[in-house]
């Protein structure tokens, strides 16, 4: 692992790592911000999942997220949205390849066999992660925007031991069923749509639910909206019983400014469960 | 005035704006953020001036400034830091032409006639906002990191009446003095120095200090330290028994990381002296 740089910040430490990853084959950079507390011992650790065309940074500059991680003495991981470099495939459209790794293991030339997002954030980075830092495996979290969205909600379902609660800014709640999602999982996972299934956020909420709380923001004003699905994931969360919040925000869109407004929301929703 | 984007933010509005201005003779784009009760009439107006490099969006998307100022009901704006465009002339450094404005009137070719970021963001672009927003004209305050630290301390020992705080993240403190400011000041005002000590908050501070509250934040870690000369400023401050708060801030550095960290405290300062 190599530092790139680390900024004080909040008191604690913004910090910016690259590292080889098996999962990719690939370097991969990351960010992560410790609060002060780390230095006294593992702290909780919520991972944020970026969207599609972000890198580890876009989070990490603009969502105003150490503010309340500080308070709340929590760390927040920042992994990258896909690899990258020459030797990674890529497409022209902004919405598949780098950028647009859609946190699934891609099974499918050319994305096979550097497109493994999937195990990258929850295999890899975390074995990197809780060796290297003050960082307490127990107590983890999980939370993204867009795409980064869906990533948190299908791992979070996939993975029911693993995180204590889940959140999401606008997420893909449906890709099996929507523009933002078939063409991915096509391209990753083939045509054969019984592997899609389990990175869909309304059919693993359907299948499985999560045991833990779940909360939902989406804007009305999204300008993604039809690509978000979100009837569907409501849905699957009403007829399951799931404990959950699901809210849609008047006026808001799809940007930043969003997902800043309510950062403070999911960051002190993750502390309950965290310091539970 | 052209509306280049509106985003829903904390329950205000975050706008992007164009213009045409007199002042530089060009084409200016602007960001503002009006809380929610700016609906219900005219909310006080707290000035960011950007650094070196800034154009009107990097605090506007990196300080996470729009969460506290939603909280204090107050407007924040974001000017570029110089006039930009074709006819507009550049150096090929970072550190002077476009994006390094310095908040001065250029008398000195090629940087007149289009360098007059000082009457643009006391003169051109308040007429413009008392005019179209539900801004109060009577309630102004300003702040600013590193070169936006000059041009907000400046700007309020020069216009006595006008800001009721100022304050300052890295500022260049005594630009007159500085590697940060002798190349500018020379470019843009000429040899003669006597030019200049308006241009400089140091001497400015020894001549006429402010006649409200001071508040400046400086990372001991700060990479460009030696060219804020913060010295001069904090002996200027003590000498003239200047109500202020000077703070040197262990362990940051000059990056927006510091910037944010402290944010808060900025616009709760500009707050109390905005509702006083």
């Amino acid at each position: 692992m190599q530092t790139l740089s680390e900024n004080k910040c909040f008191d604690g430490v913004q910090g910016v790592y690259t590292h080889q990853s098996k999962a990719t084959g690939t370097d991969m950079t990351f960010g992560l911000f410790l609060p002060a507390e780390a230095q006294d011992g593992p702290v909780p650790v919520l991972w944020y999942l970026s969207g599609l065309t972000c890198t580890h940074e876009n989070a990490m500059v603009k969502a105003g997220a150490q503010s309340w991680a500080a308070e709340q003495g929590i760390a927040l991981v920042f992994p990258d949205t896909s690899p990258r470099g020459e030797g990674v495939a890529d497409d022209p459209e902004y919405d598949l390849g780098q950028g647009a790794g859609f946190y699934v293991n891609a099974t499918q030339k050319p994305w096979a066999p550097h497109y493994n997002m999937y195990d990258y954030v929850t295999r890899d980075l975390p074995g990197l992660l809780f060796n290297e830092f003050a960082l307490d495996p127990e107590r983890q979290s999980i939370f993204g925007h867009s795409m980064g969205g869906h990533g948190a909600l299908t791992m979070a379902m996939n993975l029911p031991e693993r995180y204590r609660s889940v959140s999401a800014f606008a997420p893909l709640c449906n890709p099996a069923g929507a523009v933002w999602g078939r063409k991915q999982l096509t391209a990753y996972l083939g045509d054969d749509e019984s592997k899609w299934s389990q990175h869909d956020a309304s059919l693993l909420m359907a299948q499985k639910g999560f045991d833990g709380p779940v909360l939902i923001d989406i804007g009305t004003d999204d300008q993604f909206i039809e690509f978000l699905a979100p009837e569907a994931l409501a849905t699957a969360i009403a007829q399951r019983r799931q404990q959950a919040t699901f809210r849609m925000q008047p006026g808001y869109d799809h940007s930043y400014f969003f997902v800043s407004s309510f950062m403070e929301d999911h960051i002190n929703f993750h502390a309950q469960a965290l310091y539970a």
